[in-house]
């Protein structure tokens, strides 16, 4: 079968169809013949040899999130039997014609989804879930911003904060765009640029409890001036750097914290957990068409670097997904 | 009645005793007659002007923590009766022969705890209790490290933790003072000094889950270090400095996430209730004497200026407490 890779680590060119044996399934586990995978900021660093996926993991292998079909299931199998469509998370190898994971790690796909739409949810919308609640421990009323609202995690979460009642502002560079995020839910777009604190308070009112944050270094001790006091900065994307100063009189007196999540480098039993969660919980709201993830471009796998060349170039919002199909053929 | 002053911003000779009206009890409040305050780092920034009060509190006003004998009560309290002896924490001014607060604020003092004992207990075990428990969000079994362990937080934390069974590191300059807190339940000594993380390592055979960190500024990073994947750091002192740099790419890979805590700037219902839950669950411990927080000196309060340069040299662990009555003499 065929598998996307990073032949060396480096630019988009690295990027090359692989030919691999046919993995089996564990007792408690599914193959999944993939038809669409979403493109993810992270499989651009792990191409480029920034971040390589957990220990057990080929590093090579590119692809954190797909959609498919269940080929065949292990022995123990109770969830899932061959041809449900399934569709979730893995640490690394999604763009891959076959994958084998958990059974208890898919996700069904509702009926009104396509493969494509459904491949651009788990990692932006599994992802805003546990920012939001679990590290952000949004309560109800309670008002968050997300900076930058323009990026996938950003989409997922004005959509879900928004369905649950709470006031969200997001930041982006383009007025256009952001106003756009209108129909999604965002009740105050913010324009990146001088006077944010200010502009944020104006706009809301008051200051969010939450600032899910993307962005990361160089704009710590602004994001902390825009958060309450007892407020969570939750960082949950590096797209402006690794590093910054941080004030920890103001933190204190503040009473504010800084929290943290990946996705990605959490232990299967976590990311069960939460999987399970999401689907009493979010596919309800997927199955009623109240929740979206625009698609910025549909590629075939064979042009995968085109599309992290133009995910690099950050022209436009929504996700880039490649079609596995494609290659199967 | 004798209040406590900062005349200015200084040093320990600015601290004065300064004549003021006695306060009224409102409804729903005490007036307590102090008898010993306890002295807190906290009292020494504010005293410089480094670290003002909350918004109503008098900034000239010193003092943190009391123990006294209620005085008079106000017309709905059901709580409390002249007489009753009480300890608890305010966010300014407790070095008075009399002050008002709300009786739901107060503790009781168990019987066998002294004056001088009980005014050494409240900012040191609320703090510690918020510290491991509400910000650390420890759970049965997790090891916990305090960074410095001599300070009268880290004394608390480590019986607190001690007692609910977590396996407890804790650093400190002083081998011979480090080592004579194993009474208390400290079951790794660890003195501040070059190879902390792998010392640590092998001493508690793995890292602990909840940093409790009083030194700030200058070990962000090794205190990270320090932390298990998923760990908190809990910062409650600022020892060291103000500021550091954050790596925050380590912070998401690691999914830990910093915490920060301080009784002063809780507003009065927050702190209401964590005194009621600090009753149910530790009083009783007091009251069995299984906990208890060294004196290191105790002054009249006339000596104010100096029980302030002793703890800024840091001679030795223990609370420092002024006794009051002495004034009102």
């Amino acid at each position: 079968m065929k598998t996307l890779i990073a032949s060396r680590p480096g630019g988009p060119e690295v990027l090359a169809l692989a030919e691999t044996a046919l993995p089996e399934p564990g007792a408690e586990e599914v193959r999944i013949r993939v038809t669409v995978a979403g493109v993810n900021r992270a499989d651009l660093l792990q191409r480029s040899g920034r971040y390589p996926p957990p220990p057990g993991w080929d590093p090579r292998r590119i692809g954190l999130e797909y959609a498919g079909t269940v080929d065949c299931t292990g022995a123990r199998c109770i969830l899932r039997r061959p041809g449900d469509r399934v569709m979730g998370l893995v640490a690394a190898g999604a763009c891959s014609e076959f994958i084998v994971v958990p059974e208890r790690e898919t996700l069904s796909i509702p009926a009104n989804l396509t493969d494509v739409a459904a491949a651009a949810i788990p990692e932006a919308f599994l992802t805003a879930v546990r920012a939001l609640w679990d590290e952000g421990e949004l309560t109800p009323g309670e008002a968050v911003l997300v900076r930058i609202a323009t990026a996938s995690v950003g989409l997922a979460a004005i959509q879900l904060a928004h369905i649950a009642g709470h006031p969200v502002a997001g930041t982006g560079r383009d007025s256009a765009r952001l106003d756009a995020l209108r129909a999604l839910g965002l009740d105050h777009p913010l324009v990146e640029g001088g006077g944010m604190v200010q502009r944020a308070r104006a706009a809301m009112g008051g200051a969010p409890r939450v600032v899910l944050d993307l962005w990361g270094g160089g704009r710590l001790s602004e994001n902390l001036a825009l958060l309450s006091d007892d407020g969570r900065l939750v960082v949950v994307g590096l797209l402006g750097g690794n590093r910054d100063t941080l004030d920890l009189a103001t933190l204190l007196m503040r009473r504010q914290s800084i929290r943290t999540l990946t996705m990605r480098s959490q232990p299967t039993e976590a990311r069960i957990a939460l999987v399970r969660r999401f689907e009493r919980q979010v596919l309800p709201l997927l199955a009623a068409g109240r929740l979206t993830m625009p698609i910025a471009q549909v590629y075939p796998v064979a042009d995968a670097a085109q599309a992290h060349r133009d995910m690099e170039r950050g022209d436009r919002p929504g996700k880039r997904v490649l079609l596995l199909a494609t290659a199967a053929d």
